[in-house]
């Protein structure tokens, strides 16, 4: 199949399964629910659950037997962007092109949908009851990204860094090590996880993930100063604007470029050592590295 | 053993495992884990925990299997108070005698700690992984007990019922159900499926939970509206002073009283039907309804 119709049969999947793990408009309290899928079906490229179904598939995991892990990542995705855009945070006033969830309902129900979408994410887990050893791997896998090490981690380092001058090139590595690539990362072995692969290939997944993601959020810090917002679906020239370390700043435009095709290529060669077709995969690494938004 | 002494050595064992189960101090970024712990180690009646501790103990689960758990719930409620005293939400400066975390550090951070604890309580309870059973049944409890339609559904709720005048009886006690009750019989319940209690036993200890929360709740109004600020640790006449509508608004004190008198004889009566010995929880729901602070 074409590279451009799988992804959108893979984001096709993504987005029914969305409808499907979330609690259904109306569920009481109804203003609480709305705003959990008034954030998720804002869109987005779908990265982490189309990584999560695209590896379930190198293992020959049953058609439909990703979907609940790829909505928890999802939902988890959306959450933190959610609980980032609050005025706490980041106050950002546009998301994916629409006002943010605290500008389209208010403040306290955003908190608390980002809370409801991260518990549900763990919840919807306990959907793989009946192959309990899947449940274990799969809430220690998310558990870890998700956590106080991992994705919170990064964004209060992310918080701390802004606040000072002089960031380091290690202290941006590991910032985004942790904000942006442990998710990726978790997506690809959660995957593997759900096909129950070998331990060793569920350790090359998160080692393609973390390379896919440090890609991702070096690409992403180009966009932020070479893309307009209309293209970006975000405001663009933010960093800039807030004097934020980010790769172009540390490194330049040219030097990143070449930071980000080292990552992709290393993403390439852990892909390479796995089974399967990976054809879809090292197509979205490269496809990823070219995007414009 | 007498009652208050079995009840401190309840919590010295969850003062000791909330040290065990919590990432050590100066772990990075230590400003976020100093949060966590800050608002961890406040201290308060660790009734939770101690809850699903004692309900393991009535089905002889091995000393010490029950702890991780018992951190959990503790993690996920403390959370769940952290974000509630957020300027967007209650807005409270203190919380058991002390600033409240987003006084004592800042509001991104007080977010991102809340964040933090409830990931880390489900990320816990994958420390069961050798009896992935386990794992699974304290997923989908807790899951679904601090979910969007349990605890953080009560707190969307409840910040609703504060904006429109005219809350009913029925609105009132859906709000306590879910913001109070379902938490402590989910902890109760957690203590079962930790010992591998049988099904019927585990939804006894639910209901228990259930009217034992309605009846804390209850009192947690009266003493609202009748203790001072120094003997509660938290701000008094809160309620009253923000026109919020309460047990005590709506019944009146004496009518109050009654109705939590009956919550917990209906919480006595359910423990009445469960195996091993209560005498430690009978005493402890009699004491809670007795209490003054």
């Amino acid at each position: 199949m074409e590279f451009t119709v799988q992804l959108q049969t893979y984001r096709q999947r993504v987005e029914q399964a969305l409808d499907h793990y979330l609690p259904a408009t109306g569920t009481p309290p109804p203003r609480l629910h709305a705003a959990m899928r008034y954030s998720l079906e804002a869109g987005g490229k779908r990265l982490r659950p189309v990584l999560l179904l695209a590896s379930a598939d190198l293992f020959n995991a049953p058609s439909s037997a990703a979907e609940a892990a790829a909505v928890a990542i999802e939902c988890v995705h959306t959450y933190s962007l959610i609980h980032d855009d609050l005025p706490c945070m980041d106050n950002d006033d546009l998301r994916r092109g629409r006002p943010t969830a605290h500008k389209q309902f208010d403040e306290a129900t955003a908190l608390l949908a980002g809370d409801a979408l991260l518990t549900h994410a763990f919840w919807l887990l306990s959907r793989y009851s009946s192959q309990p050893t899947i449940v274990a791997g799969l809430l220690a896998e998310l558990g870890h990204a998700a956590g106080s090490q991992q994705l919170i981690g990064g964004q209060m380092e992310d918080l701390l860094a802004e606040k000072k001058s002089g960031v380091t090139a290690d202290e941006l590595r590991s910032i985004h090590l942790k904000k942006t690539a442990a998710m990726i990362s978790a997506a690809l072995a959660m995957g593997g996880i759900v096909a129950q692969a070998r331990p060793a290939d569920v350790e090359t997944l998160r080692l393609a993930g973390q390379h896919l993601g440090l890609a991702f959020q070096i690409v992403d810090d180009i966009l932020d100063a070479t893309a307009d917002t209309a293209t970006l679906g975000k405001t663009a020239g933010k960093d800039a604007k807030a004097d934020k370390t980010t790769y172009v700043k540390l490194y330049g435009l040219d030097a990143s470029r070449k930071l980000a095709r080292e990552e992709s290529d290393a993403a390439l060669a852990a892909l390479a050592r796995l089974p399967g077709d990976t054809t879809f995969l090292t197509t979205l690494v490269r496809d990823m590295a070219a995007r414009t938004n």
